[in-house]
């Protein structure tokens, strides 16, 4: 299933896509794409369902992050072999873990602002995963039963904030807009091997990001194996798990307004946003 | 004004203090201390209200962490020059930002459980600010303006998570309970100067963390504008300031089950917390 959210920024309604591409609205089954409405079983609940009964949405609407009321939105550094080469950073032991400020969450297809005092915007198109139930101290091999599901988030981050000053990652990669997420909220089962999964980021038409999450060094049931024995993990909580090579640092080109950038994962669809 | 939250885990109702130290039930002025309920004005609307009115409250019911919602839980490190000393490292030129998983906050005398796997259970009183108002690049001189009040949070961090792995703090100050907050959201009026408060934390009633926020680097002032250049701060958020000198990780000794802390900021009242 692929579960979405539409309508103004703040008043979005969940929605679900139908088999033909039509978008359908949810708002009769739950409030929100949001805490226990996230719950693996009741995700999976809709499939095999017919959704023609439930009311179609304009192709045009404007879609929202694909969830809500996210209290953590954790980052994943340096987890893809061939990025890490690329920043001439050793290959992690553990993961590298920062936060983004939830707030910075944003729609698949809304404006980027580069914020005032920003001069190194970056992009980095990622693999997601949203957590759909409660995880504290899971085993690896239960862990992907805690997942909703996944979605595509660009991990845009301004350089400068994140790595020239003192103190954590988490200012680089937290203003509004720094946090695409979606189209949709894609279900595990739609999702056999999220460890084969092509990625690619384009800046203005030109391919900037070409990878795959097969170069992942963390996998995402590790991921959230390991988070979990440091923090609860709770519906909505959502863990971005890093990017392949190709990102602007590595390239000394930064995003400006008026750039368009489009990203896809394998799957999961695409976003496009402009730099305003 | 002095407010709280009382009642079960997970199921806690608004109040606040009156003049004679009754609390009294505020779940017909508003459904819980978060959001838009924090606004600054909508605070003070209280003052001088008579709160003889409201219903009585047991004095012996369990207080909860005294905001919720809370979306961000911020911490600053190495904030105290005293403290930076203590731990032999440079004053930091810039804040020193991390996050805590904002599902770690308890109530001011819950119990402070050694996850598995832990052993560097350490404590850390400080001066919490809570954010009453949108802030978003806003100047010092405004920034107080923001704030919902102050309150106590002991920062409790497991050192080996925190420091000896890769990546950042945030794994260390995460584990549910490692955030006690309150007792009282304590409204600004009530604390006229917040660099001058004395700050004390036992441990079974041997005291060892004794110091006032006048050895703060960064004010609370600073730290509301240096954070809401990079990210938006949203009502609820929480950003605890720092620690003064004493803790554990200088002393050697980490707090073990049976362990019994208490941990006072003048005006802002005590914690008392279990270790189990």
């Amino acid at each position: 299933m692929k579960y979405l959210r539409y309508g103004e920024p703040g008043r979005e309604r969940p929605g679900v896509l139908d088999d033909a591409g039509v978008i359908r609205d949810l708002g009769g089954r739950c409030d929100d794409l949001a805490g226990d409405a996230l719950d693996p079983a009741r995700l999976m609940a809709l499939t095999g369902a017919d959704l023609a009964s439930l009311p179609a949405v304009d192709a045009g609407v404007r879609l929202g992050p694909c969830v809500a009321a996210t209290r953590q939105f954790i980052g994943i550094g340096l987890n893809y072999a061939d990025h890490a080469a690329e920043t001439g950073m050793p290959i992690p032991q553990e993961p590298i873990v920062f936060n983004k400020a939830p707030g910075c969450m944003a729609g698949p297809n809304d404006a980027i602002p580069v914020p005032p005092g920003a001069a190194k915007v970056d992009w980095e198109v990622e693999l997601a995963l949203v957590i759909g139930r409660r995880a504290w101290q899971v085993e690896e091999a239960d862990a992907l039963g805690h997942l909703a599901g996944y979605c595509i988030c660009n991990d845009v981050s301004e350089r400068a904030w994140q790595l020239e000053g003192t103190g954590q990652w988490l200012k680089g990669k937290s203003a509004p807009g720094f946090g695409p997420l979606g189209p949709w909220l894609v279900t595990p089962d739609e999702v056999p091997d999220p460890l084969s999964l092509a990625m690619t980021l384009e800046v203005n038409g030109e391919t900037m990001q070409s990878g795959s999450t097969a170069t992942m060094i963390f996998s995402p049931a590790y991921l959230v194996s390991y988070l979990s024995r440091f923090m609860v993990l709770e519906p909505g909580d959502v863990i971005t798990t890093g990017t392949p090579p190709g990102v602007g640092m590595a390239r000394g080109r930064f995003l400006r307004p008026g750039d368009r950038v489009r990203a896809r994962v394998a799957g999961l669809g695409e976003q496009v946003n402009e730099v305003t």
